[in-house]
C-alpha cells in the first residue's frame, strides 16, 4: 500500500468514531458530534464515551473497541494525557487512520513534544496514519463529510480545497469564505503535522474531481525536495496557490559566500514554488482572489488584456494595475476599432481601455465584449462598470454572462459599488465569473492566470542536463577532501573544468622571485590575489591587485600584499599569492563580470543564484535565484530579471556579451550542485562574460576568474 | 476677496437653483431635484425649466432671473448648446457659483473644449466660480446639501472627504463607502476643472471641522507648485491620501542626463506628495483603509507595534506584514511579560506577537491589551481574532472596546470571518475603532498612522538654506548663456563653485603637446575626457581614460579619445581634452562616486536625484528623489533608501566616506536649481565622496568630477 492509499481513510471513510464527545453544547466534543451529523455524511457514525447513553440519535459507546464496522476513521478530542491509550485501542480495533482534534503537544513544550512522540510510535506500530494532533480536522463538502468542531453553517461546497498549517486560518477563512461567492472542495486542518504534512494531501486532494484550484496556508513545509516533486506534478493538474507566513522569523544563515549570504529562507521557498509551479500570493485575501480567478476562467495566451469599462477614471485606474501586475494593454486591431465605432457614440474612446461612455447600455457592453474578445491580439478581458447612470448593474451583468460563458478568453469584471451592485454580483458568482470591486485585485487576477499559463508550458522542460560534463572526474577530485574546508584554488578549478566551465590559469607563487617569474611567463597585465585558505573575501583585505603591467609593479605588489593580509588577519596561513592573467580589451576589462553561485539549502536542495558581482553583491541586491538543477527557461528568467543578466545584451558603450556561454556557465554549476550535494557553496565571483562570439576555448565565452567551494560539514 | 472665500457658495449657499430639472423619474434632472430635496438642505431651493409648474412641493421658474432671493449656486444640466447662455443669466441674476453637471466639454473633443472655453469666459466676466463640466457635483452630509444625480440613498455621514477627478469613480465610491463603516464629510466631482481645481478645495474642505481626513483620486494635477504649496499647508491640520493614477500614460521625458531620464512623472509626483505631506496609496481599497484609521486613531510616536492574538497563524501573518510594511515588532518590557504570564495559562507565547492561545476570554483580551498598550517600547497594537471559539467576536469587542478608546496610542483589529463576526464589526464601527478582516492591510494602516506621525514632524522642517552661496556670481555666470543649450565646462565648474560645492580643476588641451604639458603641471595619474559640447555621454563613445600614469600613456590616449570620439559621432564639434587629476589612495580611487542631479520638472519644477552613478545609472535604478530645496531629513532619506547612500557609512574593504559632505552637496544642488528655475538639468556623475575627515579644502569631502548643466529652452 504506497502513502496515498494509505491516506484513503481520511478521505473517503465507510465509518467514523468520534472520541472524546459530549452532551454539553458548549464543548467542543459536542459541536464534533453535531457538525459530522449535520454535514449529511452517509457512511456510518460512531460515538465514544466512558458515559455511553445515545447522542444526537446515535449510541455512544463507552469504548473504541465496542464500536461496530464499518470504522475506517477516528477523531479524538480526549485529554492530551489520554491520547495515546486512545490511539492504541484504535489500533487494537483496526482502524488506520486518526485525527487529534486535541491541542497541548508539540505546540505546548517539551513534555507535549513527547506525549506528541509517543502518538506517532503507536501509529507506526500499527500501521495507522495520523492527522494532527493540535488540528481542527478535515471537511469535504461534498462527499459530504464534516470533522471539525467549528461552528455551524460549514462553509459553501465549492471548488477550492484549502490546506492549513494553522487551524485559527481555518476557522477564520471557512466563515470568511462565506461572502466570497465561491466554496470549498476541501478544509484541512493540519495541525503539528506528526504524521501527515502539506505534502502527503496534495495528490489525494487533486484527484477529487470537485477540486480546481488547491489553496495553501503555509508555516513551513517539512521536506522541501518532496514537496517540489509533488507539487510539479500535481500542478500539472490543477493550480496551486500558497500563502506561505513566517518571512521575518527566520535569521540568515552563517555563509561563506555572498550567494550564502543572499540565499536566505525565502528565496529558497520562493525558488521552490517557482519551480513547482505554485503560484505564491502575498497577502490571504490576494490568494483567493487569485484562486477565483483560477477555478473560473481559461488560461490565457498572453499578456495582452482588453478593459471596457463605461467612464475614463476605472479604465485609468485598470491600466495602471495590469502594467503594474506585468501585463499589457492590447493593441486592437483596426477592424475591432471598426466595430466599436459602429456600436459606440462617436464621443466613446475606442482606444484600449475603451470608455464606452456612461450612457453604455446592457447591449453595447455585451456587443463591444462580444467585438474585443473576437480580437486575435486580445488575450483577457477586464470588464468594469461603477454603478451605470443608464441602467442597473444586473441588467448589465444579464447581457453579458452569455458572452463570457461561451469566451474561450478569460474574463473578470469589476463591479464597483455596495448596495446598487447586489443583484450583479450574485448574478455573476451564479455564472462562475469572478467579481472584483475594483480594479486593482482583477488585474491581480489576470496576472496570476496569465502566470499560471506560462507556468503549465515551463513546468514540461527538462533540466538543461548537459552531457559533456565529467562527473567521475569531478567525484574523484573530491574524494578525500576535508569537510566544512574550503577546496583548494587549484580543486576549485579543475573541479569546474570537470563540469566545462573554463578557468583562468591560476598560479601560486610563494616569493616575490617566483611571483616575477610567473607573471612573465603568464604575461602582462596580471592580477594579484593573497592565497589564503583562511580569507574568502580577499578584497576585504586589501589583498586583490589588478592590473600590473611590469615586473617591478609585481615585486611591489607581492609585499603590499602579504602585509596587508597579515595585518588584516594575522591569524590567517598566508601561502603566497595567486597569479592571473589580466583579461583586457584596450585599457578596458574585456566583456562584463557577473556573479553565478550555489547554495545547498537545508530544505530544498541546492539553490543557484545569478547576478551583479564584486565585492556589493549584498548591497546591490541585483541577484535571482532558481531551484538547481535549471531549465533553460530558469536560467533565462535569471538573466532577465537582473540588471547584470539585461545587460549582458549590451548596454550604452558596453558591448554585448556572450549571453549563451553565460547561461550555459550557469547551468553547468547548478548541475554541478545538484550531483555534489556535498558542495554546501560554491561561488563564481566574478564570471567574466566575455564579448559576443569570442573566448579562449572554441567560443565559449565566459570564464571563471575566482571560485570558491566550500564542503558541507 | 481671496479665492477661498469665492468658494464659500459651494459650500454654504444660502440658496441653491438647479437648472435643468425634469419631471420624469428616470431622467438625471429629475433625480438632482430629488436629492438636493431629500438631502434635507436647510437653505432655500429653487428649480428652473422653460416648462415652469412645480416639483417635489416646490415651483418650478422658466427662467434664471425669475428665481427670488437668496440664490448664491446654480447647477446646470442643461445640453452643452445651452449651458453658455445659461450661465449669462446665472451671471446676470447675480450668482457668483456654478456646478456644471453636463457632460460633452472638453472630454469629448475640440468642439466641446471651444464650448468649455466660452463657458469659462462667461465666468470670468461675471466673478463666476464654476465646478465641472462633466461632474458629479458636490454633497455635503453635514450641512447637508447633495447637489448630485446620484442613486440615493446619499452615503452616510462621516469624516472622510473625497475630492475625485472622476465622476464615475464619486459613484462607485459614494455607494461601496456604504459596506465599510465610516462615511463622508464631503463627496467633490471636479469633473474637466475648467475653473475649480483639486487645490481650490483643499482648504475650504480642511476648514470643515467634520472632516477628519481628506481622500483625493487625482489623474494629474494642475498646477504642480500650488498643489505642493497649499497641500503641505493643509496636511499639517489634516491628513490627506491621494491615489494618482494614470502612472504608465505618459512617456519619458526627453533628457539629456541620467537624472532627466530617471525622473519621470510619477516619481516626481511621489517627490510632490512626500513635500506635501501627502500619503500616496497603491489602490483604492489602500486609501480607504488608510484614511479609517488615520480618522479614527491617535498618531504613534514610533515604529514599535505588538500583536495580540488567540492564535499562532494570524499572529505570524501579522509579524509578516508588519515588517514589510516598515514597522517592528516591540519588544516588551520584562515587567510587562510578567503581567502578562499572571493572565494567561503556561502555554500561551509572552513573546510578541503574543498568542493567548484559542481558550482566551474577552475578559483576557482586555486584560492583556490593557497591559501591553502600558509598556512604554510599545507604539501601536494590532488585536487578531479569528472568531474565537472560547467566547463570540462580539463579547471580545465589548471588552476591549473601552480600553482602545482610553488609549493615547493607535489600536487596529483584525476580526477574521463574515458570518459569525457581524456583530463585533459592528460595535467597532460604531465605536470608531478600525477594524479589518485580514492582518495584511491592518498592518498596512497601522504603517499609514506611523508616516502620518513621521510626516507631521518633517512638515516642519525648513529648507537647508545654506547662507555661504553666492547667488549674484552664479546670476553673473548664467547672464547670456545660450537657451537649450550646455553650458561650457568652465561656467559649469564656476556655477557649482558659487554654491560652494567643490569641484576638481579640469583643463582643456587642445593638442597632444599640449596635454602632455598639463598633465605633467596637474601631476600623474590623470584622468582624460573628450571635450566637446556635442557629447553628453563621453564613456559611451570611448571618450574617457583613468589613470593616465606617464606622458606616453597621455600622448596616446590624446590620439585614441578623439579618434574614437570622431568616429562614433562624426558630426560633433571636438576641442581636444579635457584632464582632471585622479584622485586616488594608493592604486585604488580615493572615495566613493555617486551621482547627485537636478531636473526642472514641468508641474512641481526642481526634482533632485541622489544615487548609485557612473554610466549604468538607468539599469541599476539606485536612484532616490525628492523635490528641491530640500530639508535635511529629505536629504537624509535620499541618502538611506540608496545602496549608494547607505554604503558612504563605510562596507567592507571600502572605508566610510564622507556622508556629511555628500548631504551638503546634494543639499547646494538642489539650492542652485531651486533659485535659477533656467536650469533644465543638472547632473554631478560622479560625485566624488572622499574619505571621511579627508579633502583638499578646509574638511569639505566631496568633489564634483565630472558634472553637465542644461539650460531651458
Amino acid at each position: 500500500m504506497n502513502s496515498s492509499d494509505s491516506l484513503t481513510p481520511f478521505f473517503n471513510p465507510r465509518g467514523v468514531v468520534v472520541i472524546g464527545v459530549s452532551h454539553d453544547p458548549t464543548k467542543l466534543g459536542y459541536g464534533l458530534a453535531r457538525n459530522l451529523v449535520q454535514s449529511g455524511y452517509q457512511g456510518a457514525v460512531h460515538f465514544v464515551n466512558p458515559k455511553g447513553n445515545t447522542l444526537l440519535g446515535f449510541p455512544v459507546y463507552p469504548r473504541v473497541g465496542a464500536v461496530p464496522d464499518p470504522v475506517d476513521l477516528a477523531v479524538l478530542l480526549v485529554p492530551p494525557p489520554a491520547v495515546p491509550d486512545s490511539l492504541r485501542e484504535c489500533g487494537e480495533r483496526g482502524i488506520r487512520a486518526a485525527i487529534i482534534a486535541t491541542g497541548g503537544f508539540r505546540e505546548a513544550g517539551p513534555e507535549g513534544a513527547a506525549l506528541e512522540d509517543r502518538c506517532l510510535e503507536i501509529a507506526r506500530e500499527y500501521g495507522m496514519r495520523l492527522v494532527g494532533p493540535n488540528c481542527i480536522g478535515l471537511m469535504d463538502t461534498h462527499l459530504p463529510l464534516d470533522t471539525t468542531f467549528l461552528q455551524p453553517p460549514m462553509p459553501p461546497a465549492g471548488s477550492l480545497a484549502f490546506i492549513s498549517h494553522s487551524g485559527a486560518i481555518c476557522a477564520a477563512i471557512g466563515d470568511w469564505i462565506k461572502g466570497q461567492g465561491i466554496g470549498f472542495s476541501h478544509l484541512i486542518s493540519l495541525g503539528n503535522q506528526a504524521d501527515v504534512n502539506e505534502t502527503d494531501v496534495l495528490a489525494p486532494v487533486a484527484a477529487d474531481p470537485h477540486t480546481r484550484v488547491i489553496t495553501l496556508y503555509l508555516e513551513g513545509i517539512r521536506d522541501g525536495r518532496r514537496f517540489v516533486e509533488q507539487a510539479r506534478q500535481v500542478s500539472r493538474l490543477k493550480p496551486i496557490v500558497a500563502l506561505k507566513v513566517g518571512r521575518f522569523e527566520s535569521g540568515k544563515r552563517a555563509a561563506a559566500s555572498h550567494t550564502g549570504a543572499l540565499a536566505g529562507q525565502e528565496t529558497a521557498f520562493d525558488a521552490a514554488f517557482q519551480k513547482a509551479g505554485v503560484l505564491r500570493a502575498s497577502t490571504t485575501e490576494e490568494m483567493f482572489q487569485w484562486a477565483r480567478a483560477l477555478a473560473w476562467c481559461p488560461p490565457p495566451q498572453g499578456r495582452r488584456a482588453v478593459v471596457l469599462t463605461n467612464a475614463g477614471g476605472p479604465g485609468v485606474t485598470a491600466a495602471d494595475a495590469l502594467e503594474l501586475n506585468g501585463l499589457r494593454l492590447a493593441d486592437l486591431r483596426e477592424d475591432t476599432v471598426q466595430a466599436l465605432r459602429a456600436l459606440l457614440p462617436p464621443a466613446a474612446s475606442l482606444h484600449n481601455p475603451i470608455d464606452m461612455l456612461a450612457s453604455a447600455s446592457a447591449e453595447q457592453y455585451a456587443a463591444c465584449l462580444r467585438t474585443v474578445l473576437a480580437d486575435p491580439g486580445v488575450d483577457s478581458a477586464m470588464i468594469i462598470f461603477p454603478p451605470p447612470p443608464a441602467s442597473t448593474a444586473g441588467t448589465v451583468a444579464k447581457a453579458i454572462i452569455p458572452v463570457i460563458q461561451v469566451a474561450d478568453k478569460p474574463v473578470v469584471v469589476v463591479v464597483m459599488g455596495e448596495r446598487l451592485i447586489q443583484e450583479a454580483v450574485e448574478l455573476f458568482r451564479a455564472a462562475h465569473v469572478p467579481d472584483y470591486r475594483f480594479p486593482e485585485p482583477a488585474a491581480s487576477a489576470l496576472a496570476a492566470l496569465y502566470r499560471r499559463a506560462e507556468s503549465l508550458r515551463e513546468l514540461d522542460e527538462a533540466p538543461m542536463l548537459l552531457q559533456d560534463v565529467d562527473q567521475d572526474a569531478a567525484r574523484r577530485l573530491l574524494e578525500g577532501q576535508a569537510k566544512g574546508e574550503f577546496l583548494s584554488q587549484e580543486i576549485a578549478n579543475r573541479l569546474l573544468k570537470a563540469y566545462g566551465i573554463s578557468t583562468l590559469e591560476t598560479v601560486l607563487a610563494t616569493s616575490v622571485e617566483q611571483a616575477v617569474e610567473t607573471a612573465g611567463q603568464i604575461g602582462f597585465p596580471v592580477v594579484m590575489k593573497v592565497a589564503s585558505p583562511d580569507i574568502p573575501h580577499k578584497s576585504d583585505v586589501g589583498g586583490v591587485l589588478l592590473n600590473l603591467a611590469s615586473p617591478s609593479e609585481v615585486a611591489q605588489g607581492y609585499q603590499a600584499v602579504i602585509q596587508k593580509a597579515k595585518a588584516a588577519r594575522p591569524e590567517a596561513r598566508i601561502e603566497g599569492v595567486h597569479l592571473q592573467r589580466m583579461l583586457t580589451a584596450g585599457s578596458m576589462p574585456a566583456g562584463q563580470d557577473v556573479i553565478a553561485g550555489v547554495v545547498q539549502d537545508r530544505q530544498f536542495g541546492p539553490v543557484a543564484m545569478f547576478g551583479s558581482g564584486g565585492v556589493e553583491v549584498e548591497g546591490l541586491k541585483d541577484v535571482e535565484f532558481a531551484l538547481a538543477p535549471l531549465t533553460r527557461p530558469e536560467a533565462e528568467r535569471m538573466l532577465e530579471k537582473t540588471w547584470a543578466g539585461r545587460k549582458l545584451k549590451g548596454f550604452r558603450s558596453l558591448p554585448p556579451a556572450d549571453r549563451q556561454a553565460a547561461l550555459q556557465a550557469l547551468g553547468r554549476l547548478a548541475q554541478l550542485a545538484a550531483d555534489f550535494p556535498q558542495l554546501a557553496e560554491i561561488e563564481i565571483n566574478p564570471l567574466r562574460v566575455l564579448p559576443e562570439g569570442q573566448g579562449p576555448r572554441g567560443g565559449q565565452g565566459a570564464v571563471a576568474i575566482d571560485v570558491r567551494i566550500k564542503l558541507q560539514n
